[in-house]
């Protein structure tokens, strides 16, 4: 995916959508060196740029250079429609992988620790000693193994965890990693049944829909499933049946197929589970503004800004 | 503190005492080349070797050659009375320091990421974002520049964190720490105003009892305080008004000055308080064995070994 063509960009509009804060909005029009102007209902008559969080349909045209999305995940705006041909699409990520990072080793110590445990006692004025689990020497799979698996599976391994990220695609080890196998092998079966923890940081795709289904959940022997990435890479009532028969040992669910879950949603009365309301990877203004400019950088000096989305793959 | 002379040492008796394991006895006879015996109430007639946990006042005694205590903690040991002359005394640290890291790391991050608040959500069906925090960037202060409170350090700052040991005599950096400054001194009083997190992992000796006093907890600007050492290095009527006042934030209370705490115990009311029942730094059975053994062999190679205490200092 190329940038756009220099000599368009320079004469392009700046769009935002009106979820972006006005501080950013200042930021955008500093970093660009033009006005920004709110998307209207109606089709630009020039060439723009558009930063927000959906793509409006009167904006899907061949006049739109590049869409800076305000959010990491880019599912739902490709899902809505064809990608209007040509154009650029980026996306924030900021500290997203640290954030989830972080994230996922709270919940991990948390389990070892018994902090919802410990808490609980703590209300009742109990003084009882509760056993701890050593991270240390236990294995994590980690699906996903780009920037965001690679900075989960860097915090783990910090805490002397064994880290195997599974990836659809064979390539190198990234960082963080002990080792990576390919999704589908023998060698994903074999890590799924020796793993304390398996964590899901997939993107959403045609391909991983229903990822996590009654075959992968029930290769696990005792696992704690936690999933970061997105809802519908998971197959739910697969999942209910492993936490049931037990071949799944707790779930931590930041995401699920419908979000928000309403208080009827099935979701809410899984044995042994945790829901957190997509609290995971939030994006803060700042990331926006840095990962916008760092975009702009690469844009105008002609190189694809490394926070491109393949829409072609959808991440 | 020198080893047991090599003589008395291979005619010595091994007595353990009734709280360590068939288990563990075995493993010891199998190191020492000697049959144990259990300790009893008469003040045995040959030089001994004791395993246990207190020391009974039938073997304070300059018969006494060798202590190897199977806790990391000694303060209630050497205060119990004199230690007899001349007697070795050793302890078990196993893997507490990376014990006591992890339950640091996952109370730090369970506040960061609102773990106690996402399960009270979850058990209401809510879906809410919850703010989560990131630990990166922040600033712990760790009292206790030793082996523990280094591998605290080290893990805090795989997060990230800015680490700032306090010690109470000048020495190099240790492992895991960005910098360290004196106990008492300015620079400590400066650091407390900036922490995020002030983790105490201190013995408790003369020198560090109510070590935790008004004059430190009103130093703090909002600090979260997180206690993994003795109970009694804190005033917890000062904890108490600098909870109320908001100069600490929070504290997590792994020990107590009164173990263990009855319902009735004031800590229970202290606000915004967890207390988890001297939980962090449990000793396995198999740390116990490691231990002795590192130390039976530096014995009989005539060395001091690396975890006898100074029974002067008290650590």
């Amino acid at each position: 995916m190329a940038p756009p063509h220099p000599v368009p960009l320079a004469r392009a509009r700046l769009l935002t959508s009106p979820s972006v804060s006005p501080a950013v909005v200042r930021e955008l029009e500093r970093i660009t060196g033009r006005p920004a102007a709110p998307a209207c209902a109606e089709t630009p008559g020039e060439p723009f740029l558009y930063v927000g969080e959906a793509l409006p349909e009167a904006l899907r045209t061949p006049r739109l250079l590049w869409f800076h999305s305000v959010n990491a995940g880019t599912d739902a705006l490709l899902a809505a429609g064809p990608w209007p041909e040509g154009a650029l699409l980026t996306r924030t990520v900021g500290r997203m992988g640290e954030r989830i990072a972080q994230y996922t080793l709270a919940w991990v110590l948390a389990e070892c620790q018994s902090v919802p445990e410990h808490t609980a006692q703590h209300a009742r004025s109990e003084w009882r000693r509760l056993p701890s689990e050593l991270a240390a020497g236990r294995t994590a799979v980690v699906h996903g193994t780009g920037r965001i698996g690679s900075a989960v599976a860097g915090l783990l391994r910090a805490c002397s965890v064994r880290t195997v990220g599974v990836s659809r695609t064979p390539r190198a080890v990234p960082p963080g990693f002990d080792r990576t196998v390919l999704a589908g092998s023998q060698e994903e079966t074999e890590a799924l049944a020796e793993a304390r923890w398996v964590v899901s940081a997939l993107p959403l795709t045609d391909a991983t829909e229903h990822f996590f289904d009654a075959a992968r959940f029930s290769a696990m022997r005792g696992a704690t499933f936690l999933n970061v990435g997105r809802g519908a890479t998971v197959d739910m009532a697969a999942l209910e049946r492993s936490l049931n028969d037990g071949t799944v040992r707790r779930a931590v669910l930041d995401v699920l197929p419908d979000e928000p879950a309403g208080p009827a949603d099935r979701a809410w009365r899984l044995p042994r589970t945790v829901i957190t309301s997509h609290s995971a990877g939030i994006t803060a203004e700042e990331d926006v503004v840095a990962d916008f400019a760092s975009c702009w950088q690469a844009v105008v000096e002609g190189r694809t800004p490394a926070l491109a989305v393949d829409t072609g793959r959808g991440y």
